[in-house]
């Protein structure tokens, strides 16, 4: 969390509000405790922190109270640098973890139950033991002011300390259930975003926005334009902190390139004359939610709320990337029977008779490829082929479409319906796509058949068009 | 659930925003199947019932589908009668139970696991199996428009029905689960009520007020008038739905009399000027969320914000009934060494010298005999001295407080600071505290060292005045 | 304003809150000058009023200063009883009227000018000597928190007090013609009042309700029903006060009975089936602003907002009492003629044959006659033909329709629809109206020309039953 | 008004909400008669609106129809060229003036008037005839959505056009009166500005800062830290638009310098430790409302707001510009008095000891002579002393300061407190100020009485150092 940790301020702010919550509730004790403690938490004060995690564990029926350490303990938390942080992550993993002997005892007092009503106590007394003491601490922290995002917060940390650090994996695990539960989609609010949000709000969006870069605060008007929208989900213990957010442009016709719908110099179209509307971003705001997905409930009911609103919509599409693209082609691209005879033809003249042909990834690596117009006219065919085979027909091991874009739109429901060319010509367009983009299209009648397919076969739907191309 | 049986309005308006909200998603065929049900849901009713469960918790990857779904198995469920209802939640109960031979081959995997990451995986997976099916169903109905108001008036029947049958036990239990993760504290706002509050609002808290009963628009007025304070707790999920609520008087000095408190005709103090808070009236809202507690953070909540907004509080304290007292003194009343001996001379005295002492409980069946003066008068000192052993002395098997007033403060850390002669004659006050009423003081200093003691040893803690009464 | 007086906690909140506003400016010498006046304004304290007023508006170029005297004077103002404020305002009315020699010289100037210039200086000199000074002074009464409400309750004095205080008037219209400006409709808010309304507002409604009253919360519940419309007129400096509101009922066909309608047990039908709206109460809030019209504007914005809402809705309609229908019977009372041989005739059978016949007026003087079946029925034809009569031929001598509430509609652009009998037989409907109400047709197309005509030939638009009726 | 024509959309939208409101009633006449006039209005076409303009003033006691009328008009006004509307105002102004035969009519009734009530009613007459007709479409204006908005843009473009065109000024005068009385300060809203406002509000502010230029996004930013304060009126009816704006650092000591209050890079202090607040910049935003002023209040009400909310302010002081000064040194600049021998010597030796020693006005013309050290300081003293005796000694004709930013806080009552060297460096400050910043102190309790010396007699306050820095 070194965002955090870089905006003292906003923390200080919390922890005033807290203390006037709390007052004489709480008592100074708690923060005499921890207040003091060493930012790279030593040896002695990892004891404290110990023992005052133990206390805060232990004080049952008095919630109140409880609630104040642990808030004194998140104080303490958010005031160390990282490698404290993670050593007090570690000593919540390991020394708050589940009882083992606990477990075991429980699962022999299961067995041996007898009756409905001691089966019934059996369960519930197994399925406590196997909840770690820690997490009644993280729930804990929910009675701070802006504990939710401290937790969200606090699992962006563990996600990445995790990786090479196993102990902590079932701490995040912890925390992960417990996002879960509290980030239910039935207590998102989705809200329009536009340009009379406050400027705080809209700051955030540039700083999240991962798909096509926001590059300045005009570039961002001109994504709130009459004939744009932009939505949100939010969850109300975050009511600041987007989670999720879509753009989408309100167009003639399916859009088939990126740089032409963020052009800010375009008019303005009137919105009531629009029959498409295309998804041309979506990003996911918080790292802390990695694994929750949101993306699936917020297509479908911006779908449904534009559908209300513009009578003339009668198509609902993305622009999207295709961002493992030139990866595979790189991987792929040693085998000379990509191209057809013809395309070889075609690409060693506008190569200028040189005797060998280099491989298509290494022809898309030149820097502005796409400028010169003899050779990315005799790229074009081979890439878009490629590209469609790529989308339509690369799994993983586990049967998902190997793009991972394209796996959230198919799971989603949705068809491929268009490849397009030089449709997103950025560096980074350049450098995953190879410049293309795909429209995938939401129809709604199709969804649930579409979806179906694709979990229980793997069967990708598709435009007539897309299968020809893939088939060359 | 009769109440919301009875106003169909709110509900098909709920229903009517659904079907908007997932438009062209839910797809008609959900709601075919669920809304031609009959009410008492005959058997192959109840057959079409199970299958959509079935599809519900099978549409995995699709949860825009599978909420859907759930909506409609809602709306099907609100439209039965009580019987049905009842069907409904016994096959809940007994077709999407916890799977025993799945929790039996966890048991085994668990034990034969080896090494950290594959204990890592057991223990999840055992713990995904003692989860029943069926909690799933209930998460989604989250996402219907007013979806944890649905849930929690469903529990609130579920209490009542699991009484006499224990299958519905281990649901309530699952849906008990849920609602305490959703209400957390830290979730909750705090609001003051005033007379500015919707007029459907304060409806509400009319048909809520569970100690003292608000007879008129004119006495809900007078609770709210300048010199009284009026809070609750909302949930942003149920923003028009008041979960639990405190009702505090700005007095000078310790109140002694609930009717002198509720006088309309009593004249509006000068809150600034006043040294004592008394809280006269704590109510919870929703049976749904019984045994999940709320009303030890709203005191001290309203304790901070009113020390914070007025300067010159010295004193917190209740004015509270002793709803056990009479039925103590019916249990114990055969016993004729309660009173001593100056005390029956004075009553016999009072009753006019019949030859037989009736036992007080017998006295205090009489209509009015708080109007006698004489009567009266002999009847204080035992009648004060009894109460205040039965607040101190009397416990249950396990330790708590008999009654369940002194428990509840005295586990909020709260202090038995004196009991009030003649405090309460209404009738109900008659009926259950003999009259009398209790001080509890809460000074934030000692609020943990008394939960503590009387968590951990039994101690009650009483000031000396009361202890010297109990003792006579 | 003896509600305001009866009040005072209001205004001393009001004035708390002004001296915070100003603290440090006003100075405490304002408040020293007028907070020692006696109730009764005698002779000196008089005199340091006239001097405070001379101060402030003496305090050229420094506003804020001059806002601050200004408000001490209001305070001064509301401390006062009955009669001295009558002196105060008689003193504002004739020490700070217009200078008469002023407006002399001002004219000589006007005659003398030469030169366009000229000439528009001297108009410009000429209005500002036209205004009396005690106008800025009302102006700075603006400044005060609720200073708005303050000038229509101050108007709302001054109304009833120069009906026999000629030197008021001129006052009052400076005070009208300064709510005019600031009343504008431009400026005024239509906001609908449901049961989620704020209670304290609710409140008012039932005690400005001027046509049918408001007996109980629960017959204002009954006027809030999903059936009904509510809708009142706001000034964003009046934000909890209504000016004016009006009460609709969403029916099929044209409704001919009050009491039917406001039925609490009758069942709420479902709004959106409804073809007829029915304006069956408009009542205006504030005395104090007498004679500045809202009334026409709140009834057409409320049909262009039902008509928007429900597409179903083809009659916008009253049902309106006839206020003067029984004391202009009781004037033509004793003329024999008014009534046909054949009404003759069945009246002397309905009454049992008695020789005399007895007027109308006296007949409706007897209570009950309308239970009296044979009664009412032989009067029936007599009072329907004679009330169409007063409706549609009596008027005033200066044109306009004899009954208010028939001017109020035929100004506005309506029709004389309908007469309907034993519509509204309350105490106040028969006293009034001998129980009779019309019902009022707003017919979009048709208001402009039904408008001029009415107001520039005085012809009445009515329909051709309602002609046919009247002439017998 | 170029701005709003640049935005049709907004003025669109503005007419399409009109027309939504008014439909049925306007009636599509009115909008035929006016949608289909050419943008320079060409003699036949302004034909058309004179009718018009009749029509809606002839439109009595039906005033929903006029406010449609004059809606058509002001839509016929928003859609012609500049050229056009010209010719609209001039007829607006020409044929619906004040009727001159009308007023001497009145001024005669009102000589012969007799009696109090006779010449009441000859007063009101005349007032009435000294009123022009064109003030009521004007007012009818206000009906339109954003019509005040509307009306103020107007005034705008009248200001700037009735310069050499005097038949516009009486127009503008007439508009001028109803925008005083409808822009009255008690009608005005403070609002906080912070970077949670709305970013299309901010962006106007960056637009109508008039004093030091918002540079970015991120200058905006630094000026809403926590250590800074942004306060804005607001009028009701242009709840999106503000009318004047204070900027506010809190600080320790007078600031001293400009560049230092808004460096981006400085760190942000503790405002609960600042003892002084420094306004630094005051705008108004509304060019349509000049001559209506509103800096005094909204300092004055910044001053309390600020005391109450950090009670360890002691200091009220602006950091201001000398927009006059570089002027009146040009003018004065040819007097060679103006220096003493001795700063006439210092600034030889600073200049390399030319012969003929240049004006001070003429060494303020060098780029960059700030930055020549000694330059610089030969030039400090002879210029702060002058600066001194600038703005404290010199007057207009009129009597009033010279410096209009002097006149301004003077006129509020403060008091000129020091002078500042090289406080402002930009390229706008040393083109106008000479790099100079005075602080004017604005201490509550010697307001009233600096006015009203500043007023009366023309006193100047000051502090001793300034007096005697004026002194030399």
């Amino acid at each position: 969390m070194p965002e955090s940790a870089a905006k003292p301020t906003l923390l200080d702010r919390a922890w005033r509000n807290l203390r006037l919550a709390w007052r004489g509730i709480a008592g100074t004790a708690y923060d005499e405790t921890t207040a003091s403690l060493r930012p790279d938490l030593p040896d002695d004060d990892l004891e404290r922190v110990r023992s005052q995690i133990r206390a805060c564990l232990g004080a049952h029926g008095n919630e109140v109270s409880a609630r104040a350490q642990a808030a004194a303990l998140a104080r303490a938390y958010l005031a160390l640098d990282a490698g404290g942080r993670e050593r007090f992550l570690i000593l919540l993993a390991g020394d708050f973890d589940i009882d083992r002997g606990g477990v075991d005892a429980a699962i022999r007092d299961y067995r041996r139950a007898e009756g409905e009503a001691a089966r019934r106590r059996a369960e519930q007394a197994l399925r406590g033991a196997l909840e770690a003491a820690r997490v009644r601490l993280l729930t804990r922290f929910n009675g701070l002011p802006e504990g939710v995002k401290f937790l969200v917060d606090m699992r962006a940390e563990l996600i990445e300390w995790s990786r090479d650090k196993p102990p902590l994996a079932a701490l995040e695990q912890d925390l992960k259930a417990l996002l879960v539960s509290w980030f239910d989609i039935g207590f998102l609010e989705m809200r329009r975003i536009t340009w009379d949000s406050p400027a705080s709000l809209l700051e955030k969006l540039v700083s999240y926005e991962a798909v096509h870069a926001i590059t300045s605060w005009r570039d961002l008007k001109n994504r709130l334009d009459p004939d744009r929208r932009f939505f949100a989900f939010f969850h109300p213990a975050m009511p600041d902190e987007p989670l999720i957010f879509v753009e989408v442009a309100l167009v003639n016709g399916l859009a088939d390139n990126i740089q032409a719908l963020l052009d800010e110099r375009a008019p303005v179209q009137d919105p009531e004359g629009a029959d498409t509307a295309i998804f041309y971003s979506i990003s996911s705001a918080q790292k802390g939610l990695a694994g929750i997905s949101f993306g699936d409930f917020l297509i479908k009911r911006v779908v449904d709320r534009l559908a209300d609103e513009f009578k003339g919509l009668k198509t609902f599409a993305t622009l999207s990337p295709i961002p493992g693209l030139r990866k595979w082609l790189e991987e792929a691209g040693a085998e000379p029977e990509l191209l057809t005879p013809p395309e070889r033809e075609a690409l060693a003249v506008a190569l200028g008779g040189g005797e060998e042909l280099p491989p298509l990834a290494t022809l898309l690596d030149a820097p502005d490829w796409h400028r010169d117009g003899a050779l990315a006219q005799a790229m074009k065919d081979p890439l878009m082929r490629l590209s469609a085979r790529y989308i339509i027909r690369e799994k993983r091991a586990d049967g998902r479409a190997r793009d991972p874009v394209t796996h959230f739109h198919l799971t989603n429901g949705a068809r491929v319906e268009r490849i397009n060319w030089l449709a997103d010509t950025s560096p980074k367009g350049l450098r995953q796509s190879a410049g293309l983009m795909v429209n995938y299209l939401y129809r709604l009648k199709d969804i649930d058949a579409n979806n179906q397919a694709y979990r229980e076969r793997g069967e990708v739907a598709v435009s007539s068009a897309m299968r020809a191309l893939a088939q060359g």
